[in-house]
């Protein structure tokens, strides 16, 4: 699953400068795409809904393997969200288009990157397809045990 | 009104070591049977959605005399739904399955806690029963003056 | 646009001795006349729901010159809720009934006041038609260049 | 009385892409003629010295009905003005040429918020037109009673 | 055993607004009872003193099988009755009567509260009672184990 | 009655430099005899033992008209005690022989302060001898009403 | 010197049922007898104003023995003032009416209170007479050196 | 003087994997016999009591030449046992069975452990040996002077 | 203009073991003939009051090139003289007698001196010298632009 | 240039539970055919002396066009290296091969985070491999313009 | 090994009341007498760079049973020290020549003592010599097992 | 001595517009020239190891009478370079090109500054000249004692 958090609806419009040109449709048929190459699945959703994030997540509990996650605004203040995938119980990688640390102090942690496997932050949607390979490598070597 | 905020639609099968093994319906149940018992009725609400138990307050206000609330990861956060808690005018009591003193230190104090009658944390399911009796007590003390 | 927050839909009945008691349905009326008075139109949402407020930015990124927004207990605790309103890239009044001031210390700051034009706190219904001049006067200057 | 603080003598020259370029001449005859419009005498004094803004709100104490006030600098540091609003016991609108939430963290908070009505915060002249009804819209509420 | 820290020895008298009006002699004897139906014996010890206290727990872990604390003052500064609560070995149910989020910030915690099994706050004496049947669940539970 | 905290049996031989070479006999008897002159008896009571202090203030309740409290280290760091003077009900008037403002930070403020009438800080000895006068006058002006 | 900061002028009129109902000509009249009583001249000074507070002790630096400062608003603000107080080399004893323990957090402490002798706070206006005690004690204890 | 605080009575018996399991009466033998061997004489003292503990320090300052305290929970909210130790005048070596630094947040610090000579945390009942050679040593050094 | 803040009309007299012996006079006369020999005019200004200091750099903007301000004890506080700094438009170089980082922690830093070129501490009387070659330097570095 | 910080030259040997058992030969081995690849070179640099890598990066000056660092433990201390890497001019890649977020508090920031074009996180020595992709994407794309 | 610090190399010369008169030299020739006699052997270490120390460290990995290191300043700053420390995977004990908790309040904790066994601190040289003890029966104890 | 810390053999290539066009070599070369014109002489160093710039001032204890520093990097985080000043037992003046004030909060303070005779920021190369004027100014004062 790639779970797209807030106003990420608006990729591609919304700050071009900050966030890149890329359309959310763009990138989700990339994504398919590469999971595809990869012999993977991919099932894509964004909400601006924090309900409906964990709702995601909580399908995600028995439809996927794992999880690729930006939490976009609700990231850096939702327990809620972070008990979503605490319960889901599935490996997830954390992606922020932006650089975290050079945006405004609260931007510079998130509540869900200590129950993610790890972090990609600051390369625009390439930070997607690196998530990618990042969680298919975790995949496979969960796999091999 | 018995109303669970959010992931506890996986109560039982979500770290049960943590939050037991009953599940959501099995606790819906037994607590409306209980209410029966002593002669209240009871309204049971889970949503994963910070403004369906916004709305569900909102009721509240119109068709309960009182409320036993497990916010869930919401209660750390969230200002809205302790302004529909104090909007409902309805006494409440916050239940936690587990104890939050154990757990992190973002979990360690609610924004409810102060606008309900009291607050019973750490026993599990039981929890429930506990703010059953307390919140009967309460109305019935109400009711004498 | 006029944007309400969470627990808005009750004004005139919650807590009146703090908030007045004017409904919303009376002060949405009363808007949308002084606003066709001016000339301008008024479009009037309220919601209980983060996502539905956020739903609503983007929509007046297409439909809407400007906002009167007041983002209630979500304006302390959003940051969602102030990437939308970045993201909608329109001028915005932020509006609040009590002095904040005199609140909760978690209701001192909003996280939305600095992306708003300015905020105008403390004057209970009246403080929508003082934005509502604030922002048309904006609007007014805005045009002029 | 519109009580206008340090540095504001220096309003149209100083600054002016922050706090606009009307001049503070032109901004009290501008008030004193739309209070005269509404009935009302407005008194202004304007001072770069804290003892004196002090006294002119001892002398409000006799003299006026409400006051107007813009405590610039003083504002964020100064418990003596804030005894002397609440000294001189009448209703004040606190005004902020520019947007205090987006300027350095000192100046988010002043200690006058919470004992005046209510703040207008970031509208520029503005502000002190809309400060003046709700001053007066206040003080004929208070009439009523 | 039901131990009963400072000030609690003025239960009924002390502040009945806040704390109830049953006496601390009339709560021992109501709480002894209760256990007494429940098949179980019940220890009461009440002091001023914080070594007393300490005592206390130590002969706890010979002589009984769950404590019910209401450790007052202690609760909120004392590393050595944490110390001694932990020392003992025994599980306990922290009580309050007065519902602790609602009073002074340095009320609204205990360095007991993450060793005990739980907490119940805000219920007055009541609180003691749901106390006693958590207690004797826990007890109950682990006789199954 | 006088209440004296920890330490201060060793007055007059412990850092006189900073506490002074009056004994506590010595004081205790010149207080005494002060109290005597202006028509009333004085209690005196030294304890090392914060539950000391607090049974001490329990009988000051029955006993005693007002409070004369030095509560030495136990007033920086105890809870209890405030409470036991909270339920005492009895005015106090807090003294320090050092001028607390002088010494280690933790030193700056105590638990008992805002619950009695005043505090007297920094004079030695001649600080108790103000505190009668000040407690005398408290209770001459509520025997008035 | 008998010192008074801001607002001090309304002693007497402003928020009597905190300050009392002394005015100022009175406390000054009866303290100025009282001095005379005790064979020493008070010099009485009270201004609205940092910089003529700071005067005035410079004064005090050539024409008193002592100073009794009440710094008001200042007190907690003033750096400048704190350095006048110890430019002036003169013993002081700092007085407040109300007592600054039970009031906001930043009344707590003040910047001079440390270079002063001693304080007392909340007796109202006897607070004055017991600093005149203290200081003219103070300055006896000087001279036998 | 070995003065032993807080729940070391039960040492060897509580928490053996953290303190150890060798009892108090074996650690009081085992000092005492090596202070003989040094020709110095050892008074043990443990106590649960706060007050007690006091005392103790007020009766070494006549009867002993220095201390080897364990202050256990005492040590990290206690000022009046930093007074008592000031006050006894006697050199003091703090020992620590566990390493605090490992600690919870709240037992990194102790109040005492500055105005003793050094402290010595993390070698189980080894500490105390190591602290009675600290303390003879000490005491040497200054007997040459 | 060379401006001097509180106090400073003591220089020589107060504290000269940490602000020297010379007086405000010599430093004054001094510093305009250091200044007439590099060609400068020299507008020398002191005042204990804080509105004065604003009204000079006031008059600063129209008369001076550029400012060497030692703001005393109004730097570590005074949001208005940093506003007034700023509106002045002309370049400062900020000047302590004494080592404020050896100070008490609130003389650390000042809120002028981010909108001063640069800050000289520590050295007396020398550091308006050198203060002053910093800021000929400094205009006629932009003289050459 | 691949810069690899203080303590990464045991990588393989040191808690492999925690960093893998790759050793740093064999990762540079890796990375450096893999640079090869893509057509570019790569330098290879570890070391445990902050000054080293400063000059390495003062190295990557001149000869490289950007670089991936793991700066371990001097990353959240060194400010030094921050100034380095700015001065460097070369855009960097930050690698951590745990997920700093799950590790002590001290580690969750680091200096270079917000200097560098982003991070990533927790992936182990796969995270060198997607920054060398993330590296020649940022290269490429600066390169079309 | 013996590990000493930066600035220890002038042990003896360097602030002698505060570090005492023995040289590095001496100690390091006195602790490997001693070692020699408990039949060990000493290696010593001393450096002003961090980054000999974690070479050290890391050769101590190989060579060493245990480690006595003095971290000196960089036992305050140093997260690479504590990362080499960790990774030797040796026993470490922490010395410390003056009592870090009456120094300035950045000694006050080290990065190390957590993950050392133990720390001594505030005796001198001698604190050297008792380490030696705790570390020799530390790897006595874990050679029993 | 003039010891100049990491990164400023950058000097001039590196931000010029921060700080400045001169080359360290140019500096170097000038300063030496100044010194030698009052008859002393200067010895550079440069280093960017931390370790280096600790030796450097061990050796200034034997071949320096004062020194010049601009700590650069490690002023904001290093205990040992501190440590060093101290020991080295000459008077320093500390040196900053740009205006730390204005730069990021943690270049705000060094750790250096409060053991220099004082600090000069801001002001580019012309600063350390001010230094050297400022040192040479303080040794002839030292050696007319």
């Amino acid at each position: 699953m790639m779970l797209n958090g807030p106003n990420l609806n608006l990729l591609g419009a919304r700050e071009p400068e900050l966030y890149g040109r890329t359309t959310l449709d763009a990138l989700e048929a990339d994504m398919t795409a590469r999971a595809a190459e990869a012999g993977a699945e991919l099932l894509c959703v964004q909400s601006n809904h924090e309900g409906t994030l964990i709702d995601a997540l909580h399908d995600a509990r028995q439809s996927c393997d794992g999880v690729i996650l930006n939490p976009a605004g609700y990231g850096h203040t939702s327990v809620a969200l972070r008990d979503a995938l605490i319960a889901c119980e599935r490996p997830a990688v954390e992606v922020h288009l932006s650089n975290i640390a050079r945006r405004e102090p609260f931007r510079h942690k998130t509540l869900t990157a200590d129950v993610a496997i790890g972090t990609i932050s600051g390369f625009g949607v390439l930070g997607y397809r690196l998530a990618l390979q990042a969680l298919l490598a975790h995949l496979d070597a969960l796999g091999e045990h």
